[in-house]
């Protein structure tokens, strides 16, 4: 492990991929190993400005994110794209159909491109992003990009791994934000309206009008910034550098008040305890008998004859009361 | 218990009052006795519409429930109020609080009003609010109606208990919405601008306009049902009858089309897992060694020297491996 980790840090784009393939494995021959890589590279991370790109289907995200990957890397940054994709499994296909979508970036030598996989486990999406981020920032990325497709549970998981969560929505407004999940608007940091370019433009900056005027009625993610909305067109270019000036102006502000530090202290923190509920949750499916009490009486409440509170006391019983079987 | 569950059935106010009194109490020796309560009168829940409402403070929460609720009493319906408290202690002062706030309401024997209180132990709001709803209903109320001030955490909480929620807010729009948590916008099913009467009516029509525009950029809460923006004047009593009808319209139709029973289906189980992660969570907290373990690796995950998903595994072994102190 410490060679593979030796060769993420000297920024080794095949080594990072190996070892990303390794914290992904469900295998759990596979999570020593992949503990043991992260506990090596673990003092190396945390140095990136991480960002989550969201917006429905359409949205160009992808398109977005070439750009935007392409105008950093050309100002000397490296940048890691993660892609939550809800199709995605962990063969090769989704790469490859990544790869054709941001073709550039991708052959970009300071460049990281990589969906991950949703869907699985409890928690499973969630850590194996989180944990791919690590690996990427231990590589020696200065941003990392997570883009989700706004239609899932997703953003709220990736909302709490970001330091800015910039969502992507089109000139069409609210019919194509019909596409978006409750919520995922309220998540946002900074909006950007899409397809500033042609035709589109005059809709474009009705669409930032009504934004900004429904991002007016939400109290700012962080007390005394503005959400700011932004129109901008990822095919032609424009309005990327107002878009990470945005990005970064916001990035500055949290960390020379140590509220960037708290953020982080606090992602950290829930990280570590829904590790720990899930993995409590996940002891009762290893329990035969707690499983299947936990069947019946899940059952019983939902036909109204059990009542949670009781019902869930003698799940956690049945579960306290046996040591554990592994 | 059976004597005072029957009581209860029979619309015995003073009765009701005990019941929940016993099943908010924190004492470990009352716990039997209120499920003891609880289960004997299951079967007589579920009944009403179950209606959250929540809005800043000064929006007027007090004063839409208590018209809301005499209209309600007035065509011969049964309410239940639960008025979600952040300061409201057991203690009888915050009840004598909501007395005075809801003076002509609360001497209706026909209406139940009683504040439960939020904060305290992991899912222990939720709980004791749950369970008095389910009292309240066994009590014969049509409508339970849950207030909330829009600045907790509590909100999704009883979004996550009730049929429908209800964002209460002011006519000045935006800077009366700076105190509204973000998120408890989308949480709505129903938008009312209040005030709408004297100096404010213009002011509150340009409000409506603007949540209108801000509610078509969300998605609606349930596929086919977007969600109405209305003006009232809880204080004038204008426009609670379109409120109502707006919010019967929508529960029928969750009702026809048998949305409104996989909703109550979703929100039993999701409280019986809620309950079962927040018993097992407290396990933790019953067995010093993993209790101080966990707050060992917790340290260290903040301090950037511990994985999150290991220092997890750890504290769950650790409480697996022994069994319950007891």
């Amino acid at each position: 492990m410490s060679d593979l980790a030796g060769a993420i840090r000297t920024g080794d784009r095949r080594a990072l991929s190996r070892g990303i393939t390794l914290v992904e494995s469900t295998r759990p021959v596979d999570r020593p190993d992949a503990e043991a890589l992260l506990d090596d590279l673990l003092p190396g991370t945390g140095g990136a400005v991480r960002v989550g790109i969201s917006g429905a289907p359409g949205a160009g995200k992808s398109t977005l994110i070439e750009a935007l990957g392409g105008m950093l890397v050309a100002d000397g940054a490296r940048v890691g794209v993660l892609a939550v994709d809800p199709s995605s499994t962990r063969s090769g296909g989704s790469i490859l159909g990544d790869r054709t979508r941001m073709e550039a970036l991708s052959r970009n030598p300071a460049a990281y491109i990589r969906p991950t996989p949703s869907g699985g486990t409890l928690g499973g999406v969630a850590r194996r992003t989180r944990e791919a981020m690590l690996l990427i920032e231990a590589w020696g990325a200065e941003v990392v990009l997570i883009e989700t497709v706004g239609v899932g549970q997703s953003e709220v998981g990736v909302a709490h791994m970001v330091d800015q969560f910039v969502l992507l929505v089109s000139p069409g407004g609210g019919d194509e934000l019909q596409g978006i999940k409750r919520g995922v608007m309220e998540l946002a940091d900074v909006i950007a309206v899409n397809k500033a370019d042609g035709d589109l433009a005059a809709a474009a900056d009705r669409a930032r009008g009504e934004y900004a005027a429904a991002a007016h009625l939400l109290r700012p993610r962080h007390a005394g910034l503005a959400t700011p909305v932004l129109a901008c067109s990822a095919r032609e270019g424009d309005g990327l550098d107002q878009l990470w000036a945005a990005v970064t102006e916001r990035h500055r502000a949290l960390e020379d008040d140590g509220r960037l530090g708290k953020l982080r202290t606090a992602q950290a923190q829930e990280w570590f305890w829904s590790e720990v509920r899930d993995g409590l949750l996940s002891e009762i499916d290893r329990d035969p008998a707690a499983a299947g009490l936990a069947d019946r009486l899940e059952r019983e409440v939902v036909a109204g004859t059990s009542l949670p509170p009781a019902a869930a006391r003698e799940v956690v019983s049945a579960l306290r009361e046996r040591p554990s079987a592994g």
